[in-house]
């Protein structure tokens, strides 16, 4: 075997040496080093009418109407000015927060600095306390709110320590965000506009079983409990709590409906500090109050609106409140089956619809100051592309800001005057457009060449296909082996991801195509993705279709993907292989099962293999409990599909995955021993729900010789 | 890939049906069905002269010296007189236990019943408690001691219940086995001779750390705990009680030497009752006390005599005493190199070293009734055999009694007058021979016919080759493929053990070699499997030259076997793979990446993959402590030497492992992924250490596979 290696080894060299220059190594196609070109980080701030940006190590102020640079700071007059207070210098000038007062924000360490950039002073100097977590400061940047442990704590400027809570049982979790960060929750900590007041979560999950993560880098291992709330079974019981900075005291909401199960999400401070709001959503997930409490007593003052469905609600964003008229507030609904925007009164009152369309609201960007104009990012007029639009709060009228063919994200000053457009294309590695709103030009003030100007990289090529209704566009693309021979066949592996909040094709640079998929493609494979129903960013009905039967609609889907391969001269119908992740992993291991005669190998990591094995908040979304949906989850679930399988299937798990839980794969693999059915698998060792970082390249190194092997 | 599998389907049915009389399936051969010729069971009693055996149904008893047999018990018989007893009737008749009184003793569902053969009446029933755990019936048959939970009750005849003890501290247990079942010991339950005093263990393991094993068939999965000292942490301490029957007093040995971590072993009444006996060895393993202790309070009387060595001392069986002399008795000692018998007086004193030569005794058979003769089974004059002897203590002439060469077991008639030899070997599948001990000739009572008549089985070649130290003889053999093609050349598949306390290679039928190594020599594998230094039956030295460096010797010997094969013209060098499980699994690890130029395909099942992840009770006797031989430990590691992995290597490891805890496996790939080394993985969930049963076809279809795909 020596001899057998060396003279390999020597082969490889030879043909490194010749191509080295054209071809993706395996690090650089899973790191994506040097695929994507840098992107310049701006923000509105400094001098007045400009923006800042980091420049050579210094912070220069750009004029926005004339262009003309400055520089702001300097790192080593910024470090003299830090170690004059005590601090340590820093290594490199980031580009920093803009406060309401217009000064600077920088984190230094362990230290929130605030600076005036005129004066060339600090304004105030924040230790973050040892040990904390969740840091969150008030408005005011005197305070700052965080959690130890199980409890909030509040620190002002003196350092003087306040508990906001003091609970010692296990399973009563204050201040942190709650129902698995699903509803677009992020944070439980919540300042008032003027810091009076600070509403947070309160987690009660006495009741949620454990699950165990075994920690085997301790001698002896040991075992980690995670609190994880099952489908079906008991679940987080949430509070939200007010705490007065003034006397002391705390008041939680008075919210009764639906029982304890739940959700509070979208919390929402009233200007005027005098109401807190919450989007109250039922365990079903098909009824939604948006609630006004009284921030003095926690109670409820009235149900503002209403949402239902016969399928799920799922409100992601809070009230945004008109700067300049504190009894509006704008709200995200999909209730006309596409996310769009609507304008309240705090008195409960729709004013009016702001957005409609078959495009979706993606962001809302940010109100003008004068209350006039508001911005925000839609598919409109493409699923494919990114786009911002100003609208006209008097007139309605809709003004797009990009019209170059892309994916793009806005930067707005304040005054409403000017926008940085960043954006990529197909064809645009990343471009930065300034642009007066009221002009008809733009300046691109960054162009980034190409970067992949010497590889061999695949092509890219976009399709358009039906889905399995006959009727709804689906978009996919293919990346082809560079000098691919049409002539030939060559095998093709279907990249998948299939579950919502997600969409993989986007007119953006390398398409939404991984570095791995472009490797692949210079070893010779095709690679496909398709955006099935489900996904994101196509509307209501779109993702709803799955309600009940994950994977059904989602699977008739990519199986015309398969159609359209097999319609393509070069594609080997006999070697088609398919891999995913997570929801892809749900995806990968059901096409292996339900379509044995089409799929020879399949590498599936941190696969769902059982909805009843995942969580509360996602899963009874889609699925409902499991005893309110016994054929939907029995007919989703992998295990009883497990005696059909006849390619070639791996699948990965990290053993300390606490979203979808080790078990999954596991009792897969135990169906499989019962059923006779040779399985492969690997595992990443104390690694969570995805393998990131150096190990990932191991990872796809292991997912390539899969394939290399077998397909 | 549809139309792929179905030609090659088609290609399979073929050729099945051209040799399918002539090829074990992959079934048959991992469970070994009709490989091995059935085991006919006798045991002497009965009618006097006769010994018994079940044929067609009925207990049968023969006569030696005649030959002619007698129905004893049918099984209706049996059945009739079971359910006038209001018990359930049997299925099949099973060869009884027979007591002292001649009576026989079956267990009859949850009963065990003491049977009069002669007056065919029951004179006894003892119901088995429930929830009951390792139950010892009193001499007197009256009755039984058992646990439940971690406590000793005693039940007599009536279904009273005593409580022996009565702790409810998590981590004391009493009446189990302790020392993870080192030192010969299996139960925890000692009854005196007559029957009026029950010694019992009991553990102390509060201060053992636990280690997670994880239940995923519970949702969501929960961590079941068990109690692992792992080498260098805190261990058991171990105690010994005695309870007393009449008064209900409970005394425990006061043994004071060594220190808690005290190992007690191979306890031993005294035939008065007066006195038990314990060997006392160090944690370290290298000082044994053998010590005689006063029942009625527990006082230590004497230390009869002591071992010691610079290595280890391994104390393996009890005390055997003198019927015709309780004030001698026989212990195994390997003080001059090789397991021997020596015969002491209960006052210490040696009256001589009963048995000698290079050679070991594997088994005390039996003492005859009037105390003159021994009966043992030795290695004598093959460590590849197993032979019995008759020693006459009066003359030290020592008389083989089983001149056939293979591997024997006896039962000697308790008159010492007859030997039923049961034995095995290359060429006789299993035969059974009567003999009259002081007649020249025997006479065979089975005969088996053999049992792969109509299979084309490989070849099975031992050899004899020089180990490392180039002048000590190893065993070893290969099974080469049918029909093999000398002129061709073969992959080969090392099989390797390579751990003290086993021995694969034996004159019996099939030579040692598993029903895999005989299927895969039909897939045109060789097997080649040898004894290196370190394992069974060849002395202390031979195997204590492993002490403080596992798998060195051990490998130094297997890569002679590599050379040896490398000898043979027909043996691909370039495709040589290894496989092993447990102590083979860290030998076929180590192999590895020791030799990574050799092994181009390795199969490693619950390794060992450091030491210091191994029981303190085996780990420590081989390894001392990591702290005491770190060079050991480092040396002897697989995961520093990861990095040296050039083959492909797959571990597989049962989730629930209770022996080689899954840590092991675990780090090792996570070595692997730090190092940039692929490696191949599979978990045989809720298993333990070793899998068994249906899913054990799985396991070897899995590493068959394995070796298919790669070697």
């Amino acid at each position: 075997m020596k001899k057998f290696l060396s003279a390999s080894l020597l082969l490889t060299s030879l043909i490194s040496f010749q191509i080295s220059a054209q071809q993706l190594s395996i690090e650089q196609a899973v790191l994506q080093t040097g695929l994507y070109p840098v992107r310049p980080s701006f923000v509105w701030g400094g001098p007045a009418g400009g923006f800042l940006q980091v420049k050579n190590g210094l912070i220069i102020s750009v004029q926005a109407k004339t262009s003309k640079e400055s520089v702001i700071l300097t790192r080593d007059e910024f470090n003299q000015i830090l170690q004059a207070s005590g601090l340590t210098a820093i290594q490199v000038l980031p580009l920093p927060e803009i406060l309401p007062s217009g000064f600077f924000r920088f984190t230094v360490g362990s230290v929130i600095v605030d600076f005036d950039w005129n004066q060339k002073k600090l304004t105030g100097k924040f230790y973050i306390p040892e040990g904390s977590g969740n840091l969150n400061l008030a408005p005011s940047g005197t305070m700052a709110a965080y959690t130890i442990g199980q409890n909030v704590f509040i620190t002002d400027h003196a350092g003087k320590r306040t508990s906001v809570t003091n609970d010692q049982e296990r399973g009563i979790v204050n201040g942190q965000s709650v129902s698995r960060d699903e509803f677009g929750i992020s944070t439980g900590l919540f300042w008032s506009p003027k810091g009076s007041l600070l509403a947070f979560y309160r987690k009660d999950e006495r009741k949620v079983p454990e699950y165990p993560l075994v920690n085997i880098t301790t001698t002896p291992a040991t075992a980690g409990m995670i609190r994880y709330p099952m489908a079906g079974g008991p679940s987080e019981i949430i509070r939200v709590g007010i705490f007065n900075l003034f006397d002391g005291s705390t008041v939680f909401l008075d919210e009764q409906a639906f029982g304890d199960d739940r959700y509070m999400t979208n919390i929402s401070w009233d200007p005027s500090e005098n109401y807190l709001y919450a989007a109250v959503l039922n365990r079903e997930q098909n009824h939604l109050l948006v609630n006004q409490y009284d921030a003095k007593n926690g109670r409820k003052i009235r149900t503002l609106f209403e949402e239902s469905s016969e399928k799920y609600v799922e409100p992601l964003k809070g009230l945004i409140f008109n700067p300049n008229d504190p009894s509006q507030f704008i709200w995200f609904s999909q209730r006309d089956g596409f996310n769009h925007l609507y304008l309240y009164r705090t008195d409960g009152s729709l004013i009016r619809q702001l957005t409609q369309g078959e495009w979706v609201v993606t962001d809302f960007i940010n109100w003008d100051n004068r209350g006039r104009y508001i911005y925000f990012r839609a598919t409109d007029p493409s699923p494919l592309e990114r786009h911002i639009y100003r609208l006209d709060l008097n007139s309605g009228a809709k003004l797009p800001l990009t019209p170059d063919p892309g994916t793009h994200d806005a930067l707005i000053s304040s005054d409403g005057r000017y926008v940085i457009d960043t954006y990529s294309s197909y064809s645009v590695p990343r471009r930065v457009l300034l642009r007066e709103i009221s002009a008809k030009e733009s300046k691109a003030i960054f162009d980034a060449p190409n970067p992949l100007a010497n590889l061999k990289m695949g092509e890219y090529r976009p399709f358009t296909i039906k889905a399995a209704d006959k009727k709804t566009d689906l978009y996919g693309y293919l990346v082809l082996p560079p000098e691919m021979d049409p002539t030939k066949k060559y095998p093709v592996i279907v990249y998948v991801y299939g579950g919502p909040h997600a969409q993989l094709v986007l007119n953006t640079w390398l398409g939404g195509a991984s570095g791995w998929q472009y490797y692949m493609a210079q070893q010779g494979y095709i690679s496909m993705t398709l955006d099935n129903r489900g996904s994101e960013a196509r509307g209501r009905d779109f993702e709803q279709v799955i309600h009940r039967n994950l994977g059904k609609a989602e699977m008739a889907d990519q199986m015309e993907g398969i159609n359209y391969l097999f319609s393509l001269p070069f594609v080997d119908s006999n070697r088609i292989g398919v891999h995913g992740w997570s929801y892809g992993a749900f995806m990968t291991t059901s096409l292996m099962l339900n379509y044995p005669d089409i799929f020879k190998v399949g590498v599936a990591g941190g696969p769902v293999t059982d909805w009843k094995y995942y969580e509360v908040m996602y899963g009874e979304r889609y699925m409902d409990m499991p005893g309110e949906n016994p054929e939907g989850y029995e007919l989703s679930s992998t295990l009883p599909q497990v005696k059909n399988l006849r390619g070639r299937l791996m699948l990965i798990h990290g053993d300390n995955d606490p979203t979808v839980v080790w078990q999954n794969s596991l009792m897969f693999v135990r169906k499989c021993i019962d059923e006779g059915k040779l399985i492969d698998y690997m595992v990443y060792p104390q690694h969570p729900h995805n393998v990131r970082g150096k190990d990932r390249i191991h990872l796809m190194r292991t997912v390539t010789r899969y394939f290399q092997d077998h397909l």
